[in-house]
């Protein structure tokens, strides 16, 4: 990774400490328990961390594939900074996929702040199959692994509201159980009141689905007949392909110009059909 | 329908004066546009209306098939009422259901009145296809329709929050654009401020959804190859059942005893069963 500025990834140089522990914490957690099944990174210097010319946009990605025998497709993990005239905006992504030895979900944590009063979390198990015509997959992924009662304690939360994307393809990806909320802390206590919600329920239901995901996901293995596989692949193209595009490749030209926009997008495409490939 | 009581659907002999209004003018709306669609209702009059032997609850349903050579499967309209210790619940339904001569979605208007100074609405229309595989279908039916508009205007009022089915596989059958939301009004003002919510936004709200599905779905055909017309049937049977077995056939044991219950979902499943057997 260099003596490059800005920082790698799992620094999080910008975000909030308390928001910089947790990230810290659940790639820690999510590391040690598939560690064994992570190639090593092949993102190069100029993506694991860029900036934009005048050095108000700052961000740091790092992509690990998961090893051929292993149910994991890939990890992604960003942070991305940007200065704007009404304030910071922060935004901290853990994507992590699984490939077609099962059809368990991937999961998603996303934090983004835009001030310190705010901050909305997105953090589910994005369904793998379509939970319509599957009720015994929604049986085994969400109402055994009880992801409901994590929602609904931070949802209860009066500082907590629901959140809805603007974009309507995203809000058919997530799962009945997603937690997709707006944070809002009161003016005069600014910062410290963020800092101990994030430290709180935050951080516990953060953990908490994280672990659900490492327990019942990440080590789930499932087998397809070539139809079901098929049907897998096309559908996991359209949920990894457009919640990064919705996410990422909208907004890296807007904070870091064309040609560092160009040069992450291409090396997030790259690891992506690196694993298509693999099926 | 003879001199029974109770009184039949388009009655609604218990709803709130604004709420019955409501009701029978979007009835009227949709049977002036289909009409020429819709068959004789063939239910007989102990399920046109029907209540317990204690006579503390009531009900009452129709259900008109399209004909053969239309776009309708079938409509089922219903009202509920029930006494409880806590006050009185109310639920009045519209279901329009469309059959495999097109793929465009369902119509749901259902307004839950448990007291009041609450209403629950949830007005939608139902995808019929697996909206993460089918964007052009969003595209369609959601972004062209532009349903988001009359979804943000009634959820920015400050007496409306969103409300969560506690069936995730409820959850799973909506629209990205689903109208599902409680809504409360002062405990001093009561029934008036009610009334005004009814009689504004809430009118409004599904006079226009139903004038979208009137006009974009209701008359809507598409040439459908085998696979894609089984594919639809698998799945409208699923939405269908789910939701008429969710909503009904879990409350009305319950409200009326297990033998009007029984007389009830057998005529439900009946014309659901006929209209399969047309496809």
């Amino acid at each position: 990774m260099g003596g490059r500025s800005p920082p790698p990834v799992r620094e999080y140089p910008y975000l909030l400490p308390s928001l910089r522990n947790l990230m810290t914490d659940l790639l820690s957690t999510v590391e040690a328990r598939l560690g064994s099944h992570l190639l090593t990174s092949a993102v190069p210097s100029d993506v694991l961390s860029f900036q934009n010319p005048s050095g108000t946009s700052a961000g740091a990605i790092d992509i690990r594939s998961g090893s051929p025998d292993s149910p994991i497709y890939f990890i992604l993990e960003s942070w991305l900074h940007c200065e704007l005239p009404t304030g910071a905006l922060n935004i901290a992504t853990l994507l992590a996929t699984l490939n077609t030895s099962t059809d368990a979900p991937h999961l998603i944590c996303e934090l983004i702040q835009s001030s310190p009063t705010s901050l909305l979390l997105f953090l589910d198990l994005f369904p793998r199959r379509d939970l319509v015509l599957h009720p015994d997959y929604l049986d085994e992924f969400y109402h055994q692994t009880n992801l409901e009662k994590p929602r609904q304690e931070l949802a209860k939360l009066p500082q907590v509201q629901p959140y809805f994307f603007s974009s309507l393809y995203l809000r058919c990806l997530v799962s009945p159980t997603v937690n997709l909320v707006l944070i809002n802390v009161g003016g005069s206590e600014g910062d410290s009141a963020m800092e101990d919600i994030i430290r709180g329920p935050v951080r516990s239901t953060c953990k908490e689905i994280v672990e659900i995901w490492l327990d019942k996901c990440a080590n789930s293995r499932k087998q397809l007949g070539d139809a079901e596989r098929a049907d897998l692949i096309t559908r996991d193209d359209m949920i990894i392909s457009k919640s990064i595009e919705v996410d990422l490749v909208q907004n890296l030209p807007r904070m870091f110009g064309p040609d560092v926009a160009d040069r992450v997008v291409r090396e997030i495409q790259k690891a992506f059909r690196r694993q298509e490939n693999n099926g």
